[in-house]
């Protein structure tokens, strides 16, 4: 059943984790779940659970995210685990090893997991792929393709707020063409059971083939976050303002900059997210960032006690492979 | 009454560690007990306590300082923290993000302390201000303004050394113009009951309101160090050579650098001090670095020991008003 | 009578871990039966024994070795040692710190062992010979004299397979005259008794006193690796291409890269090695890398075990010293 979903062991546990996609919906559950579960430990006065101790987790950065490295370490950090960070490009590379060598001597050192950052799309999957039986590999975003534990990371934000996805109407809006994480998002919704999923963007922001992710489009504003429960604000990276994909910043907040004004349409208990960071007075207000519908922080929270449990249910299914 | 102190909680507890000015002796002689009853855990085989297992202590170093981000983090391992260590300029300020929200994203992810360097004064402050409430914030040195966890070792090593401050002649030489530390020192000293406190330097490496500061001010090494208890050399920036400001290293040695000979005007017992890392043959001669005199050694193992109390207490009063 | 071995303590035992060059086969298989007793702590679902716990241990790297610093910290974290990683050039260097200068300052902030890299030979002694006596140095490859540890996890990896020296037909093949680890190996190699020590290598690649150094020298790679058990290749580096040492990698390949079909001349049980990273297609076929004769990842492995042998020994006796 589950023999091409390299993501998935034998018994259908979670074994790596590339993509949203081709994930049940109760594996997405049992992520929540256990994210649950640890969203105490970091609130602790001692903020360590011994889950991981002993195990290595390979920090694998083809490219510089600070902040995502931050939180996958600090996440491992709290699972007791030990953290090697690899900046892959500027060492081995450039002695000439092969991506598959490098690969076979962290293996060989006893890594339990690699953290794959790379902007190609396919990158954990290519790792996943090639990993030996006990080694654990979470994709922490490739390319424009998927950055899903960010995705499950909102997924626990609404969750935490909404209780339920039936019954939601959920707006994504901004720059979903170049977005690592929309994508990812529309299929976790989806996944999960929302009611209704839509998309608002410019045309020259949206990708061609949309509407066959089950999503409704709007290319306006007001119009797109009527009566919704949760908005989601995409981040506009400046450089796509190039190639008059966009005609300013100023006009890209006078269509989709959300303000406390246009946020009345929404309903009254609506959600505000963004993946950060904010630009602000572009995506949105400040009054909107740091305001009572902002659940832009508990995002940030949110993301170590996820990462945490998407960690410690991939080496726990792992190393039961390994064994 | 503690009330613009920001440093202060409202039971007069230490809070933050942002500067020497505003703390009271008693504060001061709290630091310094405490560190006392530190400066055996390095001495041990196992060189931990485990007061702050669990916490998260980050860096945020917006200028590099490989030996302040090393002691800091050398202390905090001894206190068993996890350490963050983050170069600001390079992450999230190149995707624009403002500080406010780096500082927040941090504190989502349940980070207890930032350690901050900065090359801007007044920047550890901001950040305090702006501190959620069970968060710490440890000054590591600010522009021209302060260095208090320097000035404290100093004091501490002094103390070690002279039992009591009423009574001593401290003498302090060099560029107290551009010293993050003279001026922390200045304070610290009088605080805590120095006798007489000296400033020796050539007239254009003075700051117009030195005399305001309570010291006497001496522009002849000889003169300025005669019966003195403590010579405290601070160190040269051989960029402030340009400028018309000093001649020559040449000169400056000849004029204001500590030989063997000329500390035979001081007291016998007098200890010679320097925050390192020192330019040999420019503030002093190799043979007083190396000789018996020098305590220059002693003040690196003693910045362990105060940089340990200065993020216990305040941890600990951070922690207490957050609960 | 050990007076001039800096290596060693007054009792004969191990304190400084510099080179192979005049440790005794005592100490070399005191090493290797250290190893041998690490080797499962790898494999352990908690790779971790309280060995060196509250130790710490500065990775003093002057030269960029991302792959062997990575081994070295993964060793120091499985011995719960704290590892303190520094970039001498980049910090101290340039505040004009003298080396001596920063080795105290390290000593007095009560770090216990040094691992130094550096690209000029006897960098590591220097170190050793004006440490403070508690502390450890450990060499991690200087210039083109040594790299022992390398030499060690080889002979563990030999040891392994061939159970003794003695009767054994060992080939190292490539670029003698370049290779910090060639002249390692082959004092390893003749101090543990292996009765036959072969070097296989085009005249320009080979230091004109190698003969001395009790080897049986071959240009030819056929002739060289008959009937010999174990083949260790060495790293061709790429630059030394240049000033026609070599004529190309295609023509390297022709005359000394190992294949499958070349290595049926060796016997049938032999072994095949190589420090990593390898050129594939240079040094050697894929088909050999990856194929049944290839130890190459079990060096990596061993590497560890061999890493944690050589820090816990030097530590401890140089504890001992200190106290």
């Amino acid at each position: 059943m589950h023999s091409h979903n390299i993501q998935l062991d034998k018994q259908g546990r979670l074994r790596h984790f590339l993509t949203i996609e081709d994930l049940s919906r109760e594996i997405l559950t049992e992520i929540l779940d256990t994210a649950e579960s640890f969203s105490g430990v970091s609130e602790r006065s001692v903020k360590k659970v011994p889950i991981c101790r002993g195990k290595v987790i390979a920090n694998l950065f083809f490219e510089t995210s600070t902040r995502t490295r931050t939180t996958f370490e600090l996440a491992a950090k709290r699972l007791s685990a030990d953290v090697l960070s690899l900046n892959i490009s500027a060492s081995s590379a450039s002695k000439g090893e092969t991506l598959l060598d490098t690969l076979r001597n962290l293996e060989a050192m006893h890594c339990d997991m690699f953290v794959v950052r790379h902007n190609e799309s396919g990158a954990a999957h290519f790792i996943a792929n090639n990993a030996a039986p006990g080694v654990a590999v979470i994709n922490a975003g490739d390319g424009r393709h998927a950055h899903p534990t960010q995705a499950m990371l909102d997924m626990f934000t609404i969750r935490r707020h909404k209780k339920e996805f039936v019954g939601l109407r959920v707006a994504i809006v901004g720059d979903i063409l170049h977005s690592r994480v929309a994508r990812s998002q529309i299929i976790a919704l989806n996944t999960l059971g929302t009611s209704e999923v839509r998309v608002i963007a410019p045309r020259t922001l949206l990708p061609a083939e949309i509407r066959m992710m089950g999503v409704h489009v709007y290319h306006d504003l007001d119009e797109g976050i009527k009566d919704v429960d949760v908005v989601i604000m995409l981040r506009l990276q400046k450089e796509r303002m190039q190639g008059a994909l966009l005609p300013s910043e100023h006009e890209y907040f006078r269509l989709y900059g959300l303000t406390e004004a246009r946020l009345r349409v929404a309903k009254p208990d609506a959600i505000v997210m963004h993946p950060g960071p904010i630009n602000r007075g572009v995506e949105m207000d400040t009054e909107v960032a740091d305001g009572p519908r902002s659940v832009i922080l508990e995002q940030v929270s949110n993301g170590i006690a996820v990462r945490m449990a998407v960690m410690s249910i991939t080496m726990s299914n792992a190393g039961g492979q390994a064994a």
